[in-house]
């Protein structure tokens, strides 16, 4: 599957980065983490679709994480949306997301149904499981934990062969998870099929401190998308409003065992990213600041 | 003075240009006719300081001439903005900031003044006037005249050593409309002064069919910065949602006698401004599209 930081910056957007969104592809449908202002004019420089965004999941309401909503709502109407759309987040998603359809002249023909999530709520997708994790900022806020489903066995050529099951069709039966009939015997998918295999795990942190609910719920994920605001000099500044260092950052990465980290919401302060970069590869190596727009591939480790 | 195209499309954002904005640089002040989504961010390509805003004008409430608001207040908050700043626009604006005031949490440590324009009604600034002018779209809109105050006449040199003034600072002060005293004998400015000179007049039409007040209110300006979504081909679709094509608009220019006109608003539908520039030349030869971030010099005629 595809991530695209859509906008990796912190707060207000600048000449270099955007304000927060990342969006995922899975199969044919995007999901959105966070929608900043502009997020929808950034997707026209990617070959993410807007029509294909199906969930939007808002980590809190600090404007730089949500001002995209109204707009890329009217966008979606005027090129005539029918399926609905679902937007996520915090208690008082489903007040703030009235008061956007509410600005101005806006009466969106397709449905748009908003949720307020408790602690640790699961949204179930197609294919894929949506999990908001309380994390540790200035005021509620969410992380979120995407999991794709559980993907069946490797098929066990040589195990299906020797119990006489032709080469064909009945193979991709089994393999789907269907039981098929060889003669009056019963060969269940179990018998030909590996143990289930773990689905790709994507974390994202949205504005948050070093928080411990959320290294738990990014242990061992393929990818931890989460902020580091700041590097370690602006340390005092991080712990006042609630915000990650690099350092800190990583040190969660590393604690969680996670095979990935990238580094967003970067602070306007900073307009290159080296700083950020060289504070969290003393502790996590495989650590990528990724700039606004840039696309990364995330494959099944098996 | 100096107006800078921030955004110069029409309905949504595309990557060749973003939803409407202008700025017009008047002394040390910024005015800013719309607001679209993403303008605070079109506003760090150029040398626009969103902290000198000290107006924005709105002509009605579709999305893409507002939206941009609620983020630049914010970050001018971010950015430790203490000076006030009016928000006008057609009635509703008050309500319209109320709600853009109340989204997520932000409490600006300014002072944010908003006013609902009558019909005509005169906005004095420092050095200017700015007025409502009802246009003619499918929802209330106002079209905007910003006029700057009449400069004095030309200095007479030659008359006023006639009348025995010796060169120096007795000069500066007839200049500015002072009247002096030599040897008992009272000279009063207009005794040296040219008659007045007119200032710059900037309009501004907002979205709007070819709209008989809004080409009085244009006469002999300037500059004209006119909606042209559509060309001539998509002239049913113009009429029924209240837009000009561009030979509407370089009709309205010609016959208001105005000096330049700018085209703005285009469709998404137009990747490349030729087909407008085109149509409109046919009819008004000074016209252009600009581009957006795209900055034009308007100056005094004497």
């Amino acid at each position: 599957m595809k991530v695209v930081f859509l906008g990796t910056g912190g707060s207000w957007p600048t000449k270099y980065r955007n304000v927060m969104s990342v969006a995922l592809q899975f199969k044919s449908e995007v999901i959105l983490f966070d929608c900043g202002e502009g997020t929808q004019r950034q997707m026209t420089y990617t070959n993410i679709s807007f029509m294909k965004i199906k969930r939007i999941f808002i980590t809190h309401f600090h404007a730089d994480h949500f001002l995209g909503i109204p707009g890329l709502l009217q966008t979606m109407n005027l090129n005539d949306r029918e399926e609905e759309l679902h937007i996520y987040g915090p208690k008082g998603t489903i007040d703030l997301v009235k008061s956007l359809l509410s600005l101005g002249y806006f009466k969106p023909n397709f449905r748009i149904y908003a949720h307020d999530l408790q602690p640790d709520e699961l949204v179930r997708g197609d294919g894929y499981t949506v999990k908001a994790v309380r994390v540790c900022h200035n005021v509620p806020a969410y992380g979120y934990v995407f999991q794709e489903d559980e993907r069946p066995g490797k098929f066990n050529k040589a195990r299906a062969l020797e119990l006489g099951i032709p080469e064909g069709p009945l193979f991709g039966r089994l393999q789907r998870g269907q039981s098929i009939d060889i003669d009056g015997r019963i060969i269940s998918p179990e018998m030909v099929l590996g143990p289930p295999r773990k689905g790709i795990k994507i974390t994202y942190s949205g504005d948050t401190a070093p928080c411990e609910s959320f290294l738990k719920a990014s242990e061992d994920a393929d990818l931890i998308i989460h902020e580091a605001t700041f590097t370690e000099e602006m340390m005092e500044k991080a712990g006042k409003f609630g915000h990650s260092t690099a350092k800190g950052a990583a040190e969660l990465a590393r604690s969680a065992k996670a095979l990935k980290l990238a580094l967003v919401h970067l602070s306007p302060r900073y307009e290159r990213p080296e700083p950020i970069i060289k504070e969290a590869k003393e502790v996590f190596e495989n650590v990528i600041v990724p700039e606004d727009l840039e696309e990364i591939e995330v494959k099944h480790r098996d």
